[in-house]
C-alpha cells in the first residue's frame, strides 16, 4: 500500500511500467500491462470475477460518500439498461465550496513534480485495475455493454488509455529540465551566466464531462492527462453512468490521501435530474481544461463558450466503409458483421455508411452485385447473431430510448435489407436488445442523402449505392469534411483505389483501416499504438493520445537568476 | 546551392545543426548557430554590413515582385520611423486565387516528411542568415530600432527563434514512427498482426499576422513552426513593417522552388491602407492556423471569431518589477535603466510598473527611501542616455505617433520623476527620438490604479509606491491575473519575499527574472533556453517555444492493414 511507500519507493515501483509505456508509444508495437482475460484477476489483491460481482452488488442501494467538502445533498437514480435500478446516491456539490477546496492542494501537487505525479497516477490505475471486475459490472449496468465488453473496454483498455495519457504527460513535462546553467561567452569579457529553474505548472481545475456509453474508456485519458500535469480534476459523469466514474474518483481520492496529497484534487460532481450542471461548470473561471465526449451540439457549445478553458472534444461523426473489391469476401463480410453488431453499434467508431458501387464489386468468389453484397452482409450478421446467447453477449443492451427510437425510425428511410430483431435476455428480461438494421439507400437521391449524411447513432447502417469507386471516394471526402469521422474503412484490391482513399484520409485527417478481414475490427483501437480520432476533422478536436492532448494542460514557468 | 543538392544531401547538410538545436532545447544551455557580431558576416556567401546596406538601398523605390499567383495590384507606402520613405511596392493578392494556389503544393510538401521539411526550413534560415545585414536595415527602417538592435534582434535572434520552432516541430512529428508492426498474442491461436503507417498531415493554410516592432523576431516562430509541420503559410505583415517579412517570403519561395517544391507554399498578403485584410483572412475556411502578435483587442477577437483555426496570440500585458531590497544597488539601477531605455521601451517585455515600498528599501548602500530609489533610477537613466550618440544607439526611434502621444500624455498622470527628453538623430533628423519618462504614482489611489493597471506601450514607466512587500506581491498577482505579463522581475535579498514572488509567478504563470544586475536584462529572452511568455496568463496564449506551440499544427493519420 502506498501509505507505507515513500515518494521514492512509489516512483521506483511504477517507473518500469511508465518506461515500458513510453517505449510502446515510441514504437507503437503491441503492449499492455493490464490483463484482458477475466480469469487473470483474483490474485495479488485484485478482485476475481465473483468478488467483483459481490462488490458491485454490495454497492446497490447505498450512499457513496466520498468525503467531499461542500456536499449539500445526495443524488442518484441510475437505472441499468438491463433493467436493474442501481439505487446508489452520490454527493451533490455546492461548487462554490467544492471548487476552492479543489484548488487548495494544487501547490503541493505542483511541487511534487512530474515523476511523482505520474507514480501516484499509476498507483491509482493499479488500484483501479485491481477492482476491474467491480467497475466492469458498473460499466455494464450503466452503458448496457455486455459483460465481457464492459470488462475489457471499461477495464484494461480504459486503463491502458489512462496510462498512455500519463506517459505522454510525464514525458512532455520532463522535456524541459528542472534546472539549467546558461553561460553565454562575451569575447574577452566574463561570460554572462544565469541559473535557471523550470517548473511545470497546472492551468487550474480540469472538468471531465463523461459519456453514457464508455464512461471509463472515454473518461480516463482526460482525467489522467490533467491530473498528471498538476491540475485538480472535477469529474462530471453522465447522469446515467455515474457509478463507474464515482468508483474511479473514490480510488483516486484514497490514493492521493495515502500518498500525502489533498484528496480533493479529484472530486465528483453528480447532478440532480435535469440540472444540466455541465453548462454551469464549463464557464466557471476556475475551470481551465475541459474534456468532453458526447453530442456535436454541446461539444460545439463548449468550444465556443468555454473560452477560459482548453477544450478537448469528441463529438459525433459519420463513419464510412468503402467496399470496392476484396480477395476475401467471406472474411470481409464476417469482419463487417461483427463491427456492426458489437455493442449494438453504439460506438463512436461503428461504421454507418457502407458505400458500394451499384454496378457491384469484384471478389475472390467472382463478381457480386450491389444486392448480393448487401444480402451477403445481412446473412453474415444473421449468422453471427443467430444464437440468442451469442447475440446477447455481443449486442449488450440498447443504452437509452433515443437509440431505440432511431433504430425503429430507420426502417422507414429506405428498403430494409436486414430488419432489426428483438432478442430476449433471459437473465435480464427488461433489457432492450436489438440486432442491427441495414437499410438500402441510393447515394444519388437527395432524400437518401439527408439520411446518410447525419449520424444515426445506434445499430443502424446504410448500404449506400454509389455510381463508381471514384464517386465513393468523393462521397467519403465530403462526409469526412462536412460531418467528421472517427473511423474510415475500405476494402479494395485496386492499388489506385487504395491510393485515392488514402489520399482523402490524409487530406481530411481521418484514421483508415484497410481490408480488415480477421480478428481486428475497424471500431477498435489499441492504446499505445492506434490513435482514436485524429483531431483534424469535425468528429473530434483531439486525438487519443498524442503530444497535443497533453502539452497545453500545463505551462512552464521559468525563474532565472544571475549566477 | 540547394539546386545542386539532393534531398538526402540537403538533410545531411542541416541535420547536425538540427541535432544541436534539439540538444540545446533539452539542456536549455546557451547555444546559437547565428553569429551576433556584425563583423562575422561577409564571407561564405553572407553579406557584410556594407553589402547589406547596399542591397537595402537598392530595394528602395522598387517593386518587389514575388511571382505570386492572383496578384491584382501593387501596394506599399512604408515610411521609416527614421523619416525615409521606402517606396517599395508589394503584390496585393486576390485571395480567391492565391489561397487555392497555396494549397496545390501541400500534398508534395506533406509527402516530403518531417526531416526533409526541416532541412528545407533550415536552408531558408541559412539564406536569411546570409542576408542578415540587408534584413536588419529593413527591420531598422520599419520598426525604428537602432541598427545594432535591428541587426541582432531582427537577425540572429529571430533566426534562432525560427530554428527553435523547426526543431520542436521536427521532433514532435518524429515522435510517432512512420511505420510499425503490431502483433497481439492470442494464446494458442495465431497472433493478430497489423502493419501500420503514420503520417503527419498539415492542418491547411497558416496565417501569420506580423507586428510593427519585431516583424521577424515575432514572426519567424509561427512561420517556421507551421511550414515545418507541412502547412502552407500566408504572411500578412503589419502595413508599416512589410519589407522584412517580404524579403523573408522571397527567400522562402526561392528555396522551396530550388528544392523542388511549390513556391506558393509561402506567400505574402500585403494590403492597401485601411483594408484590414487580417480580419477577412482570419475567418476564411482555408486558414486553419493563425499566429498573431499585437493588441489585446484584436487578439481576443481572433481567439473568439477564428473558430476554424488554431490561434496563437501574443497580446498586451503589464510587466512589473518588484523592488524590495538589493545587495547591488548600483547594479540594479543600471540594469533597470538599460531595460527601460532599450528601443524606447517599445518591447512587449519592457517593465512598466516598478513597485517600491513607500517606506523604502534596504540596499548594500544602506536604506533608501522611495524617493531616493526613484531619483536614483532617474539619474541612472540620465547617465546611460547622457551622450546623444549613445542615446540614439540605444533608443532607436519612436515607432508611430500613438506611442509619442502616450508618452506625452503620461506626464500628466502623476509626478514626473524623470521627464522625457527629445534627442536629435544627426543622420536622420526626422526621426522622433525620446528618452523614457518615469512617473510617480501612489499605488493606493484609485486614479493611479487606472494608469498603472493598463498597458502604456512605449517609454513610460510608473514608480508605484506600495505599502509593503506583501502589498507589492498582491499587486503583482492581481496585475498578472487581470492584465497578463510577458515578464516579471524582482529585486530582493529576503528569502521570504523571493519565495512569495516565486509562488505568485508559479500560480499565475509568469516568467520571473530575479536580481538581475549585470549584462542580462529582463526584457531579453534567448532562444533554446528562455521561454518568451508563458501562455498561461492573459498576455499570451502561447509560449515561444514549447511542445504546445507545435503539437497541434499537424495531426497524425494512421493507415492500418492486416499483415
Amino acid at each position: 500500500m502506498a501509505t507505507e511507500l515513500t515518494d521514492h519507493e512509489l516512483i521506483a515501483k511504477h517507473r518500469p511500467t511508465l518506461d515500458q509505456a513510453l517505449e510502446a508509444i515510441r514504437t507503437r508495437a503491441y503492449w499492455s500491462p493490464h490483463p484482458e482475460h477475466p480469469k487473470a484477476y483474483g490474485e495479488n489483491g485484485s478482485l476475481s470475477l465473483a468478488e467483483g460481482k459481490t462488490a458491485f452488488d454490495a454497492l446497490l442501494g447505498t450512499r457513496l460518500d466520498l468525503g467531499q467538502p461542500g456536499t449539500d445533498d445526495w443524488v442518484g437514480g441510475e437505472v441499468s439498461p438491463y433493467g436493474v435500478e442501481l439505487g446508489v446516491t452520490y454527493p451533490h456539490a455546492d461548487v462554490d465550496v467544492l471548487l476552492p477546496a479543489m484548488r487548495a492542494g494544487q501547490g503541493a501537487w505542483r511541487d511534487a513534480g512530474p515523476e511523482l505525479r505520474a507514480a501516484v497516477c499509476l498507483e491509482i490505475l493499479q488500484r483501479i485495475s485491481d477492482r476491474t471486475h467491480e467497475i466492469a459490472h458498473a460499466v455494464m449496468h450503466t452503458s448496457g455493454q455486455a459483460y465481457l465488453m464492459a470488462f475489457q473496454a471499461g477495464g484494461p483498455h480504459a486503463q491502458d488509455r489512462g496510462l498512455e495519457a500519463v506517459a505522454y504527460a510525464c514525458f512532455e513535462q520532463l522535456r524541459t529540465p528542472a534546472a539549467a546553467e546558461w553561460t553565454k561567452p562575451q569575447g574577452k569579457r566574463d561570460p554572462l551566466v544565469l541559473a535557471k529553474e523550470f517548473t511545470p505548472v497546472p492551468r487550474g481545475v480540469a472538468l471531465l464531462i463523461g459519456c453514457n456509453t464508455f464512461p471509463t474508456w472515454n473518461g480516463y485519458p482526460g482525467l489522467f492527462a490533467s491530473l498528471a500535469t498538476g491540475n485538480a480534476v472535477l469529474v462530471k459523469p453522465h447522469p446515467r453512468a455515474v457509478l463507474p466514474l464515482a468508483l474511479t474518483v473514490r480510488i483516486a481520492r484514497e490514493v492521493l490521501a495515502e500518498a500525502g496529497f489533498d484528496p480533493n484534487l479529484v472530486a465528483l460532481a453528480a447532478e440532480r435530474p435535469g440540472e444540466g450542471i455541465a453548462k454551469t461548470l464549463a464557464v466557471r473561471p476556475e475551470i481551465r481544461i475541459i474534456d468532453y465526449t458526447g453530442s456535436t451540439a454541446f461539444g460545439d457549445w463548449l468550444e465556443s463558450h468555454a473560452r477560459q478553458a482548453q477544450v478537448y472534444t469528441e463529438k459525433a461523426g459519420v463513419n464510412t466503409v468503402l467496399i470496392e473489391s476484396t480477395d476475401d469476401y467471406k472474411g470481409m463480410l464476417s469482419n463487417l458483421a461483427f463491427s456492426l453488431s458489437l455493442y449494438s453499434g453504439q460506438m463512436c467508431t461503428t461504421p454507418q455508411n457502407l458505400l458500394i458501387p451499384r454496378t457491384g464489386i469484384i471478389t475472390d468468389e467472382g463478381p457480386k452485385s450491389y444486392d448480393e453484397v448487401v444480402a451477403g452482409l445481412a446473412r453474415s450478421v444473421d449468422g453471427l447473431l443467430g444464437d440468442d446467447a451469442r447475440a446477447n453477449a455481443l449486442l449488450g443492451a440498447i443504452v437509452n430510448p433515443d437509440v431505440k427510437a432511431r433504430l425503429e425510425a430507420a426502417a422507414a428511410l429506405g428498403e430494409v435489407a436486414l430488419p432489426s430483431r428483438e432478442i430476449t435476455n433471459p437473465e435480464f428480461p427488461d433489457a432492450v436488445v436489438r440486432t442491427p438494421v441495414i437499410v438500402k439507400l441510393d447515394g444519388a437521391k437527395p432524400d437518401s442523402e439527408a439520411a446518410y449524411m447525419s449520424e444515426c447513432f445506434g445499430p443502424v447502417s446504410f448500404a449506400v449505392a454509389v455510381d463508381s469507386a471514384a464517386d465513393a471516394v468523393e462521397l467519403l471526402r465530403r462526409t469526412i469534411r462536412e460531418k467528421g469521422a472517427m473511423t474510415v474503412a475500405a476494402y479494395t484490391t485496386s492499388e489506385a483505389v487504395e491510393q485515392d482513399v488514402q489520399e482523402v484520409c490524409l487530406e481530411e485527417a481521418a484514421q483508415l483501416s484497410l481490408n480488415l478481414t480477421g480478428g481486428v475490427y475497424v471500431n477498435q483501437t489499441a492504446a499505445f499504438s492506434d490513435f482514436h480520432g485524429s483531431g483534424g476533422n469535425p468528429a473530434a478536436n483531439a486525438a487519443l493520445c498524442d503530444g497535443a492532448f497533453v502539452a497545453n494542460r500545463f505551462r512552464v514557468v521559468e525563474v532565472r537568476r544571475q549566477a
